[in-house]
């Protein structure tokens, strides 16, 4: 039987597992940082309707440019844009694969800041692009100062910053993106898939997309618009950073019913946006129980809260949680733990488990 | 206004326009190998039933593992083959960057012999991958000893064969294709796109897969299954491959929606494969009408018909043709065209328009 060994893998691909936390069925899952709610019937109903009104012609491709849906995207996060600065792909895992094989790739370095999304390494990896990681401080927060200094350093093709961060859960403040746009050569790439949850008067880096020709925006309609399952990712950017990664994206890469069913839903933002506001009650209400109980835990913008575990036992913690049929996610950040905020039920359950083991 | 050229782009990037046909609004649309026939009623009843079914959970990541949809298109493919061995990606195009990220990429190189899909090459440059042409015969064969000739010569990573070969049509005799497998070190890619329009009696790569264990066959639901718009696009191969390519799979790379529409419309196999005998009459139509013609024209095994163009002049034919309202592509190879075989009406408003031209 051949074996993984047996086959002529690229070397730095040897030795690893693949990414993802475990997929496992346990009553409450707080581990991905999905949205606990699920899609309201109206936006249900008009996605029905956009489905079935593209299923007998699902034997053409689909628009190649997807310019209907970039232009409700452009639309959606007003400031200006029109389709032209809008790119969408198949989550925004793809987006920035796309943007590192147009901007990075070998011989190419990108910088990012750890703890963050750790999908952003693994990107580099994938594309061949060399990883730098240029840390945040013990308390997680990246300032001006240090981001610029790791770029004069470095001098990165690519520099990523994640707002609000995975897996802490705090925004970055504009002039630590306003500085890190000035100082760097290279791309300067902003993940904001959390931004909706951000917590009031958070600006977002889409509003320097203008003054910043190489300044990209990462987006998706996993998390607030509670679209994981449809895989829908965008960019924000210049024009011509939209034309640039036309060079490698697939030809045809989003399905027609990719783009129906998250048309449909834009038409619904209000209805879908309306679950926002209860997953930030319930992140806050994470964030100051815990606290009350002594815990040290991260200010978050997001729809998750990183939490240092009780007696420093990340591990073991995590697993008593799931004895107790509560999933949240070791993410590698020694000590700490991660919990999406769900529904109110989701909370209490995660809540009266953490405490018993207090 | 900042322009591509302004960008850091990566050097092998710049001066390349995206790949791609025209999208063009014309009546008689021949230039992609798009199958011509909408779903059937029953396909698409299912199809709505099955995405309705999923809409309201869209909160939710889909199944990283597409088990279940795997486990439809090896039932499907047959030759003892089970989900271990299949993996699925949104179109053949996916399938391919994966195998290349996983097993070239950087300091490797990949083998193919042109005329063929033209995105080998441009996946190859995408995943920094070194592209070497082995070229095929004047007459578009690709004989055994030529083909292991090549592979001795450069000793690629990975071999790319297409069977039936886009855009000449022929399918490779599985000879070729063993030979291929017993010469090479490395992976030996064979992509079997149009694999159902084949002729009667010829054999496929999916028979050696138990023998060849670097051995990997690509397929796609968009020719045969007319679900270009759905984006669906599979490997068959010994599970160690399938393994290795999930170090590289972008996290939930393949929607719920996608995954459900496939699924549905795999129940449907017999009712979406009854056009594939009518789009072969109206292939081996075209084939019989342009050598009645005098015409110079390459036996095909797929819905398409690649032909030398009257008077050498393949751009004129092109264009005067799409003055006639119908539109077929100019692959790249000079002198000749590709039309797709369509419906009964399309293939008489091709002929009509090219005799006339005659």
């Amino acid at each position: 039987m051949t074996g993984l060994e047996d086959l002529p893998l690229r070397d730095e691909l040897r030795g690893l597992t693949p990414y993802g936390a475990p997929q496992l069925d346990v009553a409450v899952r707080l581990n991905t940082n999905e949205n606990s709610y699920p899609l309201p019937e109206a936006a249900v109903a008009e996605m029905e309707k956009a489905l079935s009104a593209v299923l007998r012609d699902l034997n053409r491709y689909p628009d190649r440019d997807a310019v209907a849906l970039r232009t409700d995207l452009a639309a959606y996060l007003r400031h200006g844009l029109t389709w032209r600065n809008v790119w969408a792909a198949n989550g925004s895992n793809e987006i920035q694969q796309q943007l590192l094989q147009t901007f990075g790739g070998p011989g190419r370095t990108a910088l990012g800041f750890t703890p963050s999304y750790s999908m952003h390494p693994l990107l580099a990896a994938g594309t061949g692009t060399t990883w730098v990681d240029g840390r945040r401080d013990e308390d997680f927060t990246l300032t001006a100062e240090h981001a610029v200094a790791k770029v004069r350093e470095h001098r990165p093709d690519v520099v990523i910053l994640c707002s609000p961060n995975n897996p802490t859960g705090t925004a970055l403040p504009l002039d630590v993106v306003r500085a890190v746009a000035e100082a760097a050569d290279g791309m300067v790439l902003v993940d904001e898939a959390y931004a909706e949850f951000a917590r009031p008067g958070t600006p977002f880096a889409l509003s320097l997309i203008e003054e910043f020709p190489r300044l990209v925006v990462t987006r998706t309609m996993s998390k607030a618009f509670a679209l994981a399952g449809g895989r829908v990712g965008y960019l924000a950017a210049g024009p011509a950073v939209v034309d640039a990664v036309q060079l490698v994206r697939l030809p045809y890469h989003l399905s027609a019913l990719t783009q129906a069913a998250a048309r449909a839903a834009l038409a619904h933002t209000d209805a879908l946006l309306s679950t926002v506001d209860a997953v930030k009650a319930q992140r806050d209400r994470i964030v100051a129980t815990l606290r009350g109980w002594g815990l040290r835990v991260a200010d978050s913008d997001a729809n998750f809260v990183l939490f240092a575990a009780p007696r420093d036992d990340s591990k073991g913690i995590w697993q008593a949680l799931l004895d107790r049929g509560v999933l949240i996610r070791d993410v590698g950040v020694p000590g700490w733990l991660r919990v999406t905020a769900g529904t109110p039920e989701e909370t209490d359950a995660f809540l009266n488990a953490l405490e018993e083991l207090l």
